[in-house]
């Protein structure tokens, strides 16, 4: 990730869809109205033909959906390996073509699934979790309450999609400073993958940036993050016990329950600075 | 599901863990404090020694959890055939014995795998997508507002562990007029699945009853409440199109977006009727 070896990129559609629809409800007066809702599609990501998985996605970037599962299961390692990624709506596919044609090898990787909390494709392959600890080291990095304070100011001015339908979850990549990319998807282990296909195609690292998700901090969310070699995990929500001890064993820094100026650290705390005194305000 | 033929019951453990660890963080203003959070389990079910999967529970109720995954992605139709459910946290297993001793037949169903957008286990293997149309006819019910409303009155009071802890879903199993039961599961999924093992070991029909969930309304929860054979799902949250696509062709009753005395119905406006007019208070 960090060798920055060219810009070599796949051949790519550009089959994103519509993320919300619009329909007509019954509201609690009887009278009828217009709303938005969600798309939900499935989408069948296959390797030179071979099945991997059928996930179901809001379609908006399916492309870089499946490059960013690819990568998070580890199943190629490698950008520079993939000729073409080819998004068929009609056949609900996506198809992979390696340059070595040798993608019905992923399917003994297969083998061993763990099916997660996680709000979205939530099965991890085992090959997933053995390579975990095995990953690139997270090297923590000093985050101040000032800049976590401004970050959360600014991506509440995000989740465009649930404003309007509900129904998705949002994640983020950002630096200390700011908001660098923000994806929407019903699956929000969706939304991570696809943070991770863009990090992988435009070779950007994981090193000094932040993770964000609106859902809660679980094991699965937690190691995405950690694959994709981030340090700082955030979120609104809550966390689970696992998710604490993966962050624990992985030194990551873990940031949750984060409402208006009012937040838990729950794992990293020599690597918080306090560099603000709380006011009684409320962010939104 | 009717037949009430007995009331056989597998022999089972009762090896239900404590949902909620309280552990130390750091607050804004840089205090240490003891709070709650959820438990994260892995749980892997096997059939006569064969395994089926692993999910990632909050491990209230992993006998039960078990028994409802197996009984909603059709592996098992009949409760009979089960002789007995142990589970043994040493080894993160809950072992399922049958009578003829065949599970590993199982294995050949398990081909063909649907990752969804779920909050929870979020896989659906093929043979339960293909049974679900040949699944218990849903007769609708009518519902009315001032049920609704009670409902909705009664479930605030619920949502335990989510109230301690945060990171957890609910779901619920309603007759028109009250909360029969109600789980809180790391994902909404085992929820939902606990609460269908509950229904199967104790002959609980789902005609004529309400689905709630805490979280939304995707394919998936849909299939499952249609999969429990239960006419009406209701939920705080939104639905996504697939979920209502699926909800009008089995004709359910699928009201969502419920906010004090607000809400919308996506389908089965025909089987509602307003009852109520609403008052301008706010329900919790």
């Amino acid at each position: 990730m960090e060798k920055q070896v060219s810009l070599y990129r796949p051949r790519m559609t550009a089959a994103g869809v519509r993320p919300t629809h619009a329909i007509s409800v019954k509201d609690e007066k009887g009278e009828v109205k217009e709303v938005e809702i969600a798309g939900e599609l499935p989408l069948t990501i296959l390797v030179d033909g071979h099945e991997i998985v059928t996930l179901m996605t809001l379609g908006t970037y399916p492309e870089l959906l499946a490059l960013g599962y690819l990568r998070n299961q580890r199943l190629l390692s490698e950008i520079e390996a993939i000729e073409s990624v080819r998004v068929d709506w009609q056949t609900e596919s996506v198809r992979i073509r390696t340059r070595d044609g040798k993608g019905g090898q992923l399917r003994e990787k297969l083998t061993g699934r763990t099916i997660t909390t996680g709000c979205g494709q939530g099965t991890i392959f085992s090959c997933t979790i053995d390579g975990l600890y095995a990953a690139e080291a997270l090297r923590p990095i000093t985050v101040r309450q000032s800049q976590l304070s401004r970050l959360m100011k600014s991506l509440a001015t995000y989740n465009e999609i649930y404003k309007s339908a509900g129904a998705v979850h949002g994640c983020a990549l950002c630096s200390t400073e700011k908001v660098e990319i923000f994806v929407e998807d019903v699956g929000r282990h969706n939304a991570a993958d696809t943070i991770a296909g863009k990090m992988w195609l435009d070779r950007i690292s994981g090193l000094n940036r932040v993770f964000y998700s609106t859902g809660r901090l679980t094991s699965e969310i937690v190691m995405k993050a950690a694959l994709m070699a981030i340090p700082v995990i955030i979120s609104r929500s809550g966390i689970t016990y696992m998710g604490l001890t993966l962050a624990q064993d992985l030194g990551m820094i873990m940031i949750a329950r984060i409402k208006g100026d009012k937040f838990h650290i729950y794992n990293g705390q020599e690597h918080f600075i306090h560099d603000l005194i709380p006011i009684n305000g409320n962010n939104p």
